[in-house]
């Protein structure tokens, strides 16, 4: 795996954000959370007046699974293909969402089972052609997963070198809540029955087999919850990895990054594993549906910025999250201070 | 006051809406409440593709309240007219999130105590020249009262008119949660001391001032619960009047609006309780940090979108919920169906 420096932020600047932050035209802390975005950036971006962000992007990472061979998801594997297509063209909740709030799109093929005709906005980057599956064994070896995440550094790096200057995660795979809830369940402790949700909305009894599928892929391949790359290549999958090191390497070029919804945190939670100073540069895009997402959110100390019902994933909720965070960025950059605007401050 | 025909929405159509919208290259129902924001966007416009909205723009009523003699915000009266000139100037916190969403900001003096110049931007409609304090006697004459709601039916009328199709509400009055606390007690029965907060920061000692202070308007003013008109005049404000009549304009004009925090829901109130059927075409922008408003918005029946700890008013709240709203629109009209994708739909 690629060697990054990551540090923590300097939290000395919270405080050089917050004099500012306290001079503008507003009672005090009175816009919320849009100033903790503020305090934040300021930290990451060690700049008393960070810049607009210039360009943005959302990174979807597309992979299949062997696992979806158990009956875990609604919807037939290739459908992973067929919603890539549908990105490159256009027309799915991402393309929508991200044209709405001026994000580009990239997509990555890290693992689908498929062949990709070369073209516009798609990034063939196959670290496996689908993953095997992970209830009988693992689901990648050491050296695809590590192939995973260092893709994800390499287009952070790249994407960083071509000035974009705030990250968003998505991903696409058939069956990729049953890995997911596999990652979230070794990583926080919390049993398997208790962080695997309905995904893409199957039935009661097919969800005690998805739990069943889970706890056997875990019991078979022993993932060691103190070695990431093992857990990634035993029970997780290639848009997993390829999320974990983006991560990595946006936080290593400061770069913020938004985490989109279950399997983005999942791929988080292996970023976090390898480099907890990651989570200075995440924000939580918001809470899904998914039960297991709040519970790794928990485990790592980050607080949803949304709250709407989503379980789409693609990067939906990262795309409206991350113009809530440009709107903190705007309100610290924008808004006139007291004395500019000749507005009397408080009473003492 | 100015009559209106408000007719409730067509329930049948959010079926319709909802038709589509498993249609769309999503499991279903994956997109939350954003399709829940599209079903009633489909009920209010009765198309069964709304148009974009071309235009849109946030209402910030201003008005000044005699109550503030009191000692109840942190803030000299004097504020009121100075955010009017920082809104005007662009440096307010509404400006900034306004012009990140693409919206307009129309500024109202409805009841300030103060001459402003005519001035680009902002629609000189006095009603009042301040309110008088609600602790000595009413705030207005019923007469003074029905002139803010119609100066805001008036005001919605003419935008809609102009073609501007999504509405925001916003406001400013140093002391304006006061009346706003008072309107919350009457209007949802919940005593004075559980729907009363901080407003721009105040001290504890100074909140159970705050209290006796609304206690006391209420004792001596007694306004009639079933009389929302009374209850504006006794104990309210003009730019809650305002809000109230843009509200009940907007609806009658099927025209979608996003309430913004706790002084517009005081007006929200008003309306709801002058016609029940305004609420079909109210969005709670978003869960304010004064303990009143979640009382308010139950009490209607609303959730709001967002909750990011905001307490400024202005609209802020409302600018970046409009966002969110109108993301449920574009998702509605842009996403691809199934069909038109190639997509698989779910296994039977």
């Amino acid at each position: 795996m690629k060697r990054l420096t990551i540090d923590a932020v300097k939290t000395g600047l919270f405080e050089v954000a917050g004099e500012r932050l306290d001079n503008l035209t507003k009672p005090k802390g009175s816009l919320g959370r849009l100033e903790e975005f503020a305090q934040r950036l300021v930290a990451i971006s060690e700049q008393s007046i960070p810049p607009l962000f210039s360009k943005k992007a959302i990174f979807t990472f597309a992979g299949d699974h062997g696992v979806a061979g158990e009956g875990v998801s609604l919807y037939p594997k290739e459908v992973t293909e067929q919603m890539v297509y549908n990105f490159l063209q256009g027309g799915a909740g991402i393309n929508v969402l991200s044209r709405h709030a001026g994000i580009d799109v990239v997509v990555i093929d890290i693992g689908v089972d498929c062949d990709f005709p070369e073209q516009e906005g798609l990034l063939i980057k196959k670290a496996v052609r689908g993953t095997r599956n992970m209830r009988k064994g693992p689901a990648m070896t050491r050296d695809e997963a590590e192939a995973c995440i260092d893709t994800g550094i390499g287009i952070a790096l790249d994407y960083a070198e071509k000035g974009y200057a705030l990250f968003g995660t998505g991903d696409m795979g058939i069956a990729n809540t049953t890995p997911s809830s596999a990652i979230a369940s070794v990583l926080t402790g919390v049993p398997v029955a208790k962080v695997t949700g309905k995904g893409t909305g199957i039935t009661d009894e097919a969800l005690l087999h998805k739990i069943r599928v889970i706890e056997d892929a875990v019991a078979c391949n022993k993932p060691d919850l103190k070695d990431p790359i093992d857990v990634l290549s035993k029970v997780g999958g290639a848009e997993i990895g390829g999320i974990a090191g983006l991560i990595l390497g946006a936080a290593s070029r400061r770069i913020p990054i938004v985490i989109d919804g279950f399997i983005s945190t999942a791929g988080a939670m292996i970023a976090y594993s390898i480099e907890p100073a990651v989570k200075d540069y995440m924000f939580a895009a918001h809470n899904s549906v998914e039960v297991g997402h709040g519970i790794m959110l928990e485990k790592m100390g980050m607080r949803p910025i949304l709250d709407l019902g989503l379980r789409l994933g693609e990067g939906t909720g990262a795309a409206l999250a991350m113009f809530i965070v440009e709107a903190g960025l705007k309100i610290y950059r924008e808004m006139a201070t007291f004395s500019e605007a000749n507005v009397s401050k408080e009473l003492s």
